[in-house]
C-alpha cells in the first residue's frame, strides 16, 4: 500500500477543499464575535505558518500558545504542526512558577498570547530563557502597550504573510505535532508530546459512530479549554470532518453556554462535571431551546449519577460520560449503551451511563492490584492500565516517566473496576482513595451519592488523617442557594446511611460557600486535604 | 507515543472481549442456518490458526479461500492474518484458466473451499503447483467424496485445534494481511495486496459517522461477496465494532435478501446496482418490512437515478451511493448530503445522491486530462487519480503496475467530473467512453436516463465502431416483463431526445432478454461490444 503518512496537513486541506463556506464562530471578548469560513481560516493558517517561518521557527521548534478558545488559537493548532513545528498549548492559570518552568522546559521559541493574558507573561518575562518573539492575538488595530519585547500584533503579521504558503509535505507521522503539560501530585508539571500519527488516529476515533460520531453536520462547541489536551481533540476532528465550530473565548458562564447552544444550534458540546452542574442550575432558572443538542460529553472527572439523570430525564439532553487523561490524547472510553441494554429499566440504564464506558477501538485496558491482574467482574478494583494507538510512552525529558510508563503500559493512577461487559467504573484517583482500617473507601462514590441529593450543589470527600483508622472520610458540601441553612449534617448523613456500609459514612460534614477547583474545573482535593489535616481529633 | 501497530488482531480480540454474546448469522445452504456468538467465533478462529500452523502455514504464506459469505469464511478472515499469514480471497466464478493462474501466481499453500465449489477446483487440481492441503468447509460430519488430495474437513480439523491459540503479537502493520485479484481489460487478473495497516485504517473510515457509520448497534448484511474486495471491508469493521453480522451463503436471490432484512432486522446492507434492481422488483411484487434498514449502500458501478429515487421516495429506504475499486480496499467515496443541502428540492438532492460523493477522510483525489489537472467545476472531465491511506501502490509481482501506479497516484481508469462541493461524478470507465467525431459521449449517462424510464429493467450502452464517426453509441435494453412488446425503439428514443444533444442519441436500440454480467454482477460491456462489432454499417 502507499506510504501515506498520518499527518495533520490533510485535515486542514480537506476543510479548505470540501467545506470552504462552513463557519467557525469565535468570541474573542464579550463584545466581539467573529465569523470566519474554513476558506478564510485556511488562508490565515497558511499566512501564520509563513510568518512563523520568517520569525525563525524551524522544524521541531516549539511554539507556545496562551489563549482561550478562539479562531486564532485554532489557526495556530494547524499552522504550527503543518509547518513541522510543535504546538505547545499552555494553561495560563498555572502559577507563575509553573508557567516559567514549562515554557523554559519546552524551550518555546515563540509565544502566541491572548491580549488579556499578556499581563501574566509580562510578570515572568525576565525568567523566560528561550522565547524570541511574543505575538499578541488582539482584535485592536494597533499593538497594545506591553513590556514584552519583541512583541507583534497577530493580525498585522498575518497581512505580511503568504496565504498560499505550502504546508510541509515530508512530515513523518511519528514527528511531534503538539505538547501539553499535566500537573503532577508533587513537583513540576510533566510534559506529554503528541505525534501527528497519534492525533490523526485519535481524530478518526472521535468520528466513529460509537464514540462521539463527530461529523460534517455537527456544530461543535467544546467548553473544555483549547489549552487542555487540545480541547479533547475536538478542534482537530471538527476541522477534518467539516463541522461548524463555536469557540466561546474568555469568561465563559453557564448563561453564555446556554445562549450559544440556542443561537448557534450547537449539536455537540463537551466539558467537565463542574461546568454541567453550573449549566443545570442555569436551566433550572431560565428557559433555553436546547433541542439541537445530540451530545453533551462529560469528562475530566466522574459525573454524579444525579447529574446524568436530571439532564436525561428532565431536559431530554443526551448527557454522555467520557474519560481520558492528558497522557491519552485524551479519549479512552465513552459510556454508551450497547444494543439490547435499552430494554433495561431506567435505573439500570443509569447505572451503566454512570460508568466511564468501554475502551474505544484502538486501545487496550486492564486493572491490576497487589494480587496481579484483577477480574472483570465489576467488583475487583485495581489501578487502570492502558496502551494503544494514541497513548504517550513517556513524559518529555522527565525522569518521572519510569514511574508511569512500564512494561508497555501507561499507569493511569486511577482506581477502577471493569464489569463483564467491559464498562470501566472509576472508583477514585490512587491518591484520593481513603484507606480506613486497612479497607478502601471510594471518595467518588460518596460524592456522587451526596450530589444526587436535591439540596446539594457540589460535594467533595477527602481523606483526613485519623489516629486510629489511619484515614477517615470527611465531606465538604456546597448547598444550592435555596437550601442554605435548611439542610443539616445529620440530614445528609441519614440520607447516606441506607446506601453505604456504616464504616464508609463520613466522620464529618463541612458546609462551604464553594469548593476549590483546579485550573480546568476539577475539585482541588489536595487543597481540601491540606486544610483538613488536623480536623479529626483522637477523641473522634 | 507508544509504538502500537495497526494490526487485525485487535479487532477479533475486541469482539471476544466486549461482544462475546453478539451473533453472527450464517446461511451455509438453503436448509442450514448457523447462529454463532463472537465468543464462539473467537475460539474457532484461534483453532483455525493453530490448525493452519500444524499444516505448515508460516508467516507471510498465502492461504486461499473459495467460499460464499458464511461464518467459516469470516473465521478465515481473522485466523489467517492474525497468525501472520495472508488471506487470499478467490472469486470462484472466474474461468478455469484464471483460477489456475491466480492460485499459482499467489502461490497459495492451503485452500479453504466451500463444499459446492469443490468440483470447480477438482477440475483444475492437477495444474495447481503450490497447494499442499485442501480444507473443505462442509456442514457434513464426514468428509465428502473428493479427488482433492490431501483433503480435510474444516470442522474435523477444528476440534483438533487450540481454541486458546495466541495470535501473532509482533506483526508489523505494513505486513500483508490479505490479497484479492481484479480482472484486467486484457490479460490475466492482477493481484492487490492489503496490509494490516491499510485494512485497519479502512475499517476506522467505515465507522465514521459521515461514511457508513458502522457501529455496535448495526446488523450488517453485505450482499457483496466476501471474495470481492473483502466484502468491501464490512466483515472487518463489523467484527471490530461489535455489529451483528448476517452472511447469506450461496444462491442469494432478491427474495432471500428481503426475507433476511425483515427477519434479522438488518440495519445496513451493501451490494452492486444489479442486486438492488432485482430487490426493487421483488418489493414491487411482494410486501416486506424493511423499516430496520438505515443504510442500503450501492457500489461497484453507478446506480441509475431512477433506482435511487424509487428506493428513497417509494419505499423510504436510505439508498446511498458509494464508490471504490479493488485497488482502494475499496472505499473511496460516499454520497451523502452536506448540511444545508437538505433544504434543496427533491430533484436537486437526487442530483447530488446520484453522484459518487466526496473522498472520505484519509484520501485525496484529482482528475486529469490531456490539458493537465481538470477544474473542479462539475463540467471538466478527466481520469480520476487517487492516493491515500489504504490505496495500493502496485499490483503483486506484475509488470502492469507501472501503467496504473505513477507519480504517487493510482490511475483508476474511471472518467469523472468533480463539482465545486467536491462531489465526484463517474462519467464512464476509460474504456467504456464513446468517442464520436472527436467528442466524448458518456455511456453511463445514457444508461441512467434509459433506466429511469418506467418500462426499462436494465440498459447498457456501448461504443460500436463506425466508419465515419469512429464510434457511435448503441443501447442494449431489457424491458420489464409487463412492458415486453409494448414499448418500441422509437418510444425510447423520443423519451431520450429532450434530455441529450442530438449526436448523443444511440444509433440503434437492441432489446435483449438479459444483459451479460461479470462474476460480481456488473454489466459485461466488453462482451456486448464484441457482439456488436459489425453492427453499424457504413450506410447508417
Amino acid at each position: 500500500m502507499m506510504n501515506t503518512q498520518l499527518t495533520l496537513t490533510q485535515m486542514i486541506e480537506r476543510a479548505e477543499r470540501y467545506f470552504p463556506k462552513k463557519e467557525v464562530v469565535s468570541r474573542t471578548s464579550p463584545s466581539k464575535i467573529h465569523r470566519l469560513t474554513y476558506a478564510q481560516i485556511g488562508k490565515r493558517t497558511r499566512s501564520l505558518s509563513s510568518v512563523l517561518e520568517k520569525l525563525g521557527v524551524k522544524r521541531g521548534d516549539r511554539v507556545g500558545t496562551l489563549a482561550w478558545n478562539q479562531h486564532r488559537h485554532l489557526e495556530a493548532y494547524f499552522a504550527v504542526p503543518c509547518m513541522g513545528a510543535v504546538l505547545h498549548t499552555i494553561n495560563m492559570r498555572l502559577s507563575d512558577d509553573h508557567l516559567v518552568y514549562i515554557i523554559n522546559h519546552a524551550e518555546d521559541k515563540v509565544l502566541l498570547i491572548d491580549e488579556d493574558i499578556v499581563p501574566i507573561i509580562e510578570k515572568v518575562k525576565d525568567q523566560l530563557s528561550t522565547v524570541t518573539a511574543f505575538i499578541i492575538m488582539t482584535d485592536k488595530e494597533t499593538l497594545p502597550e506591553t513590556s514584552l519585547e519583541p512583541a507583534y500584533s497577530y493580525e498585522a503579521l498575518l497581512v505580511t504573510g503568504d496565504e498560499n504558503y505550502p504546508f510541509c509535505n515530508d512530515i513523518d507521522e511519528n514527528e511531534p505535532a503538539g505538547m501539553c503539560y499535566t500537573s503532577a501530585t508533587t513537583g513540576k508539571p510533566k510534559g506529554v508530546v503528541y505525534s501527528h500519527r497519534g492525533i490523526v488516529l485519535h481524530s478518526l476515533a472521535l468520528g466513529l459512530a460509537d464514540t462521539k460520531g463527530i461529523s460534517e453536520s455537527d456544530v461543535n462547541m467544546p467548553i473544555v479549554p483549547m489549552f487542555h489536551v487540545n480541547a479533547w481533540g475536538i478542534p482537530f476532528a471538527s476541522t477534518w470532518f467539516g463541522s461548524k465550530q463555536v469557540l466561546l473565548g474568555p469568561n465563559v458562564t453557564p448563561k453564555l453556554i446556554c445562549e450559544f447552544i440556542e443561537s448557534e444550534k450547537v449539536t455537540a458540546t463537551a466539558g467537565v462535571p463542574t461546568i454541567w452542574i453550573g449549566v443545570l442550575k442555569e436551566l433550572e432558572e431560565n428557559t433555553y431551546d436546547m433541542s439541537s443538542l445530540r451530545l453533551m460529553i462529560c469528562g475530566g472527572a466522574a459525573a454524579p449519577k444525579g447529574l446524568i439523570k436530571q439532564y436525561r430525564e428532565k431536559y431530554g439532553i443526551p448527557f454522555v460520560h467520557a474519560y481520558g487523561l492528558t497522557e491519552t490524547t485524551p479519549l479512552l472510553t465513552v459510556s454508551k449503551l450497547k444494543s439490547g441494554q435499552s430494554d433495561l429499566t431506567e435505573e439500570e440504564q443509569l447505572e451503566i451511563r454512570a460508568k466511564q464506558g468501554m475502551a474505544v477501538p484502538g486501545l487496550e485496558v486492564k486493572i491490576i492490584n497487589e494480587k496481579g491482574e484483577a477480574a472483570h467482574d465489576g467488583k475487583e478494583i485495581g489501578e487502570l492500565l492502558v496502551r494503544g494507538l494514541w497513548i504517550a510512552d513517556s513524559y518529555y525529558k522527565d525522569d518521572r516517566s519510569k514511574e508511569s510508563f512500564r512494561d508497555g503500559w501507561f499507569y493511569t493512577g486511577d482506581i477502577a473496576a471493569i464489569d463483564e461487559e467491559g464498562y470501566i467504573k472509576l472508583v477514585d484517583r490512587t491518591k484520593d482513595l481513603i484507606k480506613s482500617g486497612g479497607e478502601w473507601i471510594s471518595s467518588v462514590d460518596l460524592e456522587n451519592a451526596l450530589m444526587a441529593h436535591e439540596a446539594v450543589f457540589e460535594a467533595a470527600v477527602v481523606a483526613v488523617p485519623h489516629p486510629k483508622w489511619q484515614e477517615r472520610p470527611v465531606a465538604c458540601v456546597v448547598l444550592k442557594d435555596s437550601y442554605r441553612n435548611a439542610v443539616t449534617k445529620d440530614d445528609l448523613l441519614s440520607y447516606l446511611k441506607p446506601q453505604f456500609a456504616k464504616w464508609w459514612l463520613p466522620d464529618d460534614m463541612i458546609f462551604l460557600e464553594e469548593l476549590p477547583k483546579t485550573s480546568v474545573g476539577k475539585f482541588l482535593k489536595r487543597e481540601l486535604r491540606e486544610q483538613l489535616k488536623g480536623h479529626l481529633k483522637p477523641s473522634v
